[in-house]
């Protein structure tokens, strides 16, 4: 048998799967996850599913001082008539390896890796939700699992799998939130890692969240590093604005994460014939529309909400409605949409999704 | 019995100890190790001393996917007289609630976190190496533990101590290294999380380390994110330059990292009636000292090394020599007063050194 081949050991006991209706995000793990191992010497290999379980590692692992991990978010779906769709999955594997060039992390095949997807999610299809709104989250991430208290790459590392049944973002229907204008802390710099999905970017915005509730505002409105003049992300999403009829997303810069739904919605709005710009795009440029009544639509994209329209804007003290706080017609059209293809509903002309098999 | 009376299970088993003269750093670690938890509910609690083992964490434990995590560095020194000395441990608690703060971990006492370390390295205290220029490298840090998938800060971590003898970082006595002046990549912006000691600094630096090597340089001289202009750290170290007799380092932004040497140099050089200053410093000023022969010494600083002369600085190119390469009379006499009062060799004028009783 080679080193390559899948293993799969299936568990003997299953756990009991959670109440759809009161599915929280990321809290309840399905019966089986994926891993396989990295060394220097013999590359990624033995990889297996086994029952999902605790991961005994050594304290001086290298993930646990210096940070060197990456990994991606998708989600699968089922279907009306009982088929399971992964989102343009091949995306997210590809990203994963930009992410995990950035933090000197070894490749991975990313063919491979979705065919070992394909088959845990299979041996898991039960686990994913049908209740509307409700999807299986999936997790991929590498860590690195050297006992070495070097500041250097690790000689070896772990990537895994794991599953998470999830409820609906929205259990009241989709609905506006409040975004608060962040000019002290910053999520990125140019030459950092904010175009990386690595976990010291989102643990090193909790204060800039915290800031965000005490000003009764739902997410952050995240600025360039060096000017706090550009717009880069909302919370953990992309961003964009409709404003005189153009929809704006401000351009990856190389602190911007290259989100798969800014990109599909950036697709999509080409197909429809609608005018979209990926360019810089300065607070001040979104303030004075609002106070011209030229912003239509603010909304913030990616894989948990798909699409979270944003109603109020709070900067320096002042509180600025947009679209009287309701969501828009464009971001209701984008999220139908991409809903519809990801469930199967609506016919996948622009072939992103993935059939489970 | 209080939650919060150290408990001790010693090691049945002991292991061997490295042979000192071909001590790695960071690599061995010794026979016992320091665990407490916290809980939202119950704070930090379950203070204990355990034979050095693997710690079993659920894989959707947000150490593995958010980064939240802190980390300090000291060590300890036998003395030829067979104390046990500490060099400012105080200090390092101190900053470890500093970049917990940032991280929005919940902080520590540090009093008591102090009296758990003395049993520990008491406990451990044949694996302290006598050798010349080794010692027993400390390591605390705090590892968010809650299995949630939320990007928010956990309701639950564990903080450890993880003990490792380690081997002289000059075998062959002090020698000034070659740095590269790096103008891609950025260590840390201004609002970012460049003054805590956290995980994903470190690992975010791999890159410009491998541009540096491939230059033909040891470490890399960071510049500020925003102009690529002033000088911040140098690997991960604090960096000083002696120009006309002043000597410069660069002051606290909130980027650089408030180093315990960094400090201790500076009460030093006060105490010596030599002129310090903390301020900005532009690559220009140094590159223009260097060419009219005005920079006399530059060195970085740091736990693991002390102080580390710079020899060689390369920037767009071109090489430029600093004191013809040589080990400087402020770095030596400075490395030898350190080094000297850690390890008890010279009186403590200035209260520094913690006895381990």
């Amino acid at each position: 048998m080679s080193d390559q081949t899948l293993e799969i050991m299936t568990a003997t006991h299953h756990k009991t799967k959670p109440d759809p209706e009161t599915l929280e995000f990321g809290k309840t793990f399905t019966d089986h996850m994926f891993i396989m191992d990295y060394t220097n010497e013999n590359g990624w290999h033995s990889p297996r599913i086994i029952p999902y379980q605790p991961l005994t590692l050594d304290p001086a692992a290298m993930i646990y001082h210096y940070g060197q991990t990456v990994f991606e978010g998708l989600k699968a779906y089922r279907t009306d008539d009982d088929r399971v769709l992964l989102f343009r999955p091949e995306q997210n594997f590809k990203r994963l390896n930009l992410s995990s060039d950035r933090l000197s992390i070894p490749d991975i095949d990313t063919d491979i890796v979705l065919d070992y997807l394909n088959e845990l999610v299979k041996l898991d299809k039960e686990w994913i939700p049908t209740y509307e709104g409700t999807s299986l989250y999936i997790r991929p991430f590498i860590i690195a699992t050297e006992p070495n208290l070097s500041v250097a790459p690790s000689a070896s590392y772990k990537f895994m799998i794991i599953l998470s049944p999830v409820g609906s973002y929205y259990k009241e229907g989709i609905a506006p939130v409040g975004i608060y204008v962040e000019d002290e802390y910053t999520r990125a710099a140019l030459g950092g890692t904010g175009m990386a999905k690595t976990a010291g970017n989102y643990s090193a915005a909790y204060k800039a969240q915290d800031k965000a509730t005490a000003h009764g505002q739902a997410q952050v409105l995240w600025l360039d590093s060096s000017e706090k003049k550009y717009i880069e992300e909302v919370g953990s999403m992309n961003v964009f604005f409709k404003i005189d009829g153009e929809i704006v997303t401000p351009a990856l810069s190389g602190s911007i994460l290259e989100g798969i739904t800014r990109k599909s919605i950036i697709e999509l709005l080409k197909s429809w014939d609608l005018p979209v710009s990926e360019r810089k795009i300065s607070i001040d440029e979104v303030l004075l529309a609002i106070q011209e009544n030229r912003l239509e639509e603010a909304f913030g994209t990616g894989t948990a909400a798909v699409i979270s329209p944003i109603g109020e804007l709070s900067w320096k003290g002042e509180q600025s409605l947009i679209n009287n706080r309701e969501t828009g017609p464009l971001a209701a059209r984008l999220y139908e949409t991409l809903t519809g293809i990801q469930k199967g509903r609506i016919e996948d002309s622009l072939n992103w999704t993935y059939e489970v098999k």
